[in-house]
């Protein structure tokens, strides 16, 4: 193999690849990335046997071959190199070595055979279609939040995707959960999507698709089978398995019957639940929400430190409430209302409480209160 | 106390004083801020017992008094709330708490009684001063790079501060070291300075002062003794207890007789080191220079992982000479180089190499070579 590549458009592919590395590992070629070069383009590949990203770059191939080194190491060196670099990859195929050389620097990095390289097998996929990254980064962003993080409840260590019937038709919907609090994201169907499998995308697969996700004029390829996901941009491609379980029913969760109805300005809110919350105890964490007329009360008492209270000019024409909650959850959901004013829907102090964004149904929110 | 005092005048003096609180410690108070008000001015004072810092701001004083409350609570409520807020402070002295309000929002803060915190006594310093804060500046940020972390030799856990006779005239002095390197940077002597006792300013405290130094044109009174050291501008008042040790004899460590002489941009030195150090292996990271008649060639060869090579015009003049470094001691000490090019005084590959800014013998550092 040798071919010479822009530095810039090298950092930016072994990054991508790169980055779904494990740090530890006890096999040695899964810290390596493949490097395959052939015709115009060549292409870096990296796993850690759940998830596989394949980035593609143009670069000018004198000699097509691959080789495997390693990723952090690689995306070091060329990090270092002066910007606008042209690199030189040359991997003689006999002496173990690969050298990356560019201006004055010479590098020989220890390889690893390529025939060593687990490439994930591919799948047999039943539904594919195109969803603009636009929708995909808001149906992920503000689902992710209420990922589970316990690993007992390995279903709920990620992102169910799925197809369902939404306000307003069919939709591809996004729900996550830890059982304290919920979220349920919809966009619409994508044609193409109607007999999509749903699917339980991990943690980690989530977070890597992000950086797929950050030009709004990208059209994303989405490819789902029983076992399987695939997003792909034109220059990469991401295989994800998904969590083998079964995503609980969450419909049953979410109310439909709550009646009390409070709308506030989400950003005010979130600042003032911060700043009430700063007295509270480490542990419990519990803010205090108290309506009346048009008006709510945050406070926290912690006997210890002291106590908070704060008051907030909102809209709420129902009888009296007290009700409590984890200042985090709130916080979480809060910070997830772009653009209008949140509102909750309450039923009792015991009972879970629904927050969307204005009148807006294709994102909601349910939170579980807490005694305080 | 009752005070009112605008939000960003609190935000800044209470920022000052929480940092040297120790987020874990045994002893309630040391957790609290001591806040006097008196006259039109409240202060507020935080110690570890160590250091105590002292920091006073023009507040609205409607009835004197003091109270102590948690350092990091006070501080995380008041950055909190809205810029511009003004904050009102009232304590009866009587219910245990401190009321924080500002705006909407009302805290009570739990206290502790005045009477059990913990303040410095006052030393009988033997020596005062006042000195420029770039000058300080330089000469503390120029030479803690090398403070020993070695809890065993903890002589060397500080900056030694002291009078000596430097290349141009009587100096104020900052030397530190850990064995493998060492820094020692002059500044003109201040007027009153001169029968000044030597002091090891612990690392803490260098971490503290450097906050007091940002402004250029601020004067910085310098108070010693053989026990403590002050700091102080017109806001605030540093005062450290200094390390109870003697300071070993460094100028043995300095070479004189190094005749071998390596000019080279400090920047492209840096960062050609920093790229070759890539390849190594965590622990040794060592770094071999090769110097023949202007051109010096880094490498390093790490048989697990690879070799890396680069190769730099430099002025060098000398016979042919190999030498390696610990790469980290060659990156931290050409970062110290502002303006000029590097200039590197070699003896043989197991001598101490010197190293200082062009010809400045104001700032001088000095690293021991590595077997390579």
């Amino acid at each position: 193999m040798k071919i010479s590549i822009e530095r810039g458009t090298l950092l930016k592919a072994v990054g991508q690849a790169q980055s779904v590395v494990e740090r530890r590992n006890n096999i040695p070629i899964l810290a390596n990335v493949l490097i395959e070069a052939e015709g115009d383009t060549v292409s870096f590949r990296a796993t850690d046997l759940d998830i596989e990203v394949v980035d593609k770059a143009p670069a000018q191939v004198e000699r097509a071959g691959a080789t495997t080194v390693s990723a952090v190491m690689l995306h070091e060196i060329v990090r270092k190199l002066p910007d606008g670099a042209l690199v030189m990859l040359t991997d003689d195929g006999a002496s173990g070595r690969l050298t990356v050389q560019a201006g004055r620097s010479n590098f020989a990095l220890a390889t690893l055979p390529r025939e060593d390289f687990p490439v994930m097998a591919s799948s047999e996929y039943t539904t594919s279609f195109t969803a603009p990254a636009a929708a995909l980064r808001r149906l992920f962003d503000k689902s992710k939040f209420a990922i589970s993080t316990e690993e007992t409840r390995y279903y709920l260590n990620g992102v169910y995707m799925h197809v369902a019937e939404g306000e307003t038709g069919p939709a591809l919907r996004c729900v996550a959960t830890d059982g304290h609090r919920l979220a349920r994201i919809d966009a619409p169907l994508p044609a193409g999507a109607e007999g999509m499998p749903g699917v339980i995308v991990p943690r980690k697969t989530v977070g890597e698709l992000r950086k797929l996700l950050d030009n709004d004029e990208t059209e994303i390829a989405v490819s789902v089978s029983e076992t399987k996901v695939r997003f792909a941009t034109p220059a990469i491609t991401l295989t994800s398995k998904v969590i083998d379980g079964t995503f609980p029913d969450y419909t049953r969760v979410i109310p439909t019957g709550n009646s009390r109805r409070l709308e506030v300005d989400a950003t005010e809110f979130a600042q003032a639940v911060d700043r009430v919350a700063t007295v509270s105890s480490e542990r419990s964490r519990a803010v205090k929400l108290s309506l009346d007329e048009d008006r709510l009360i945050l406070s926290v008492n912690a006997p210890d430190s002291g106590a908070a209270e704060e008051e907030l000019a909102v809209a709420y024409g129902d009888e009296r409430l007290e009700i409590g909650f984890n200042a985090k959850y709130l916080l979480e959901i809060a910070s997830q209302v772009d653009r209008e004013n949140a509102v909750f829907l309450f039923n009792s102090s015991g009972d879970p409480t629904l927050m969307r964004e204005g009148n807006d149904a294709s994102a909601v929110y349910v939170v579980m209160p807490m005694r305080v």
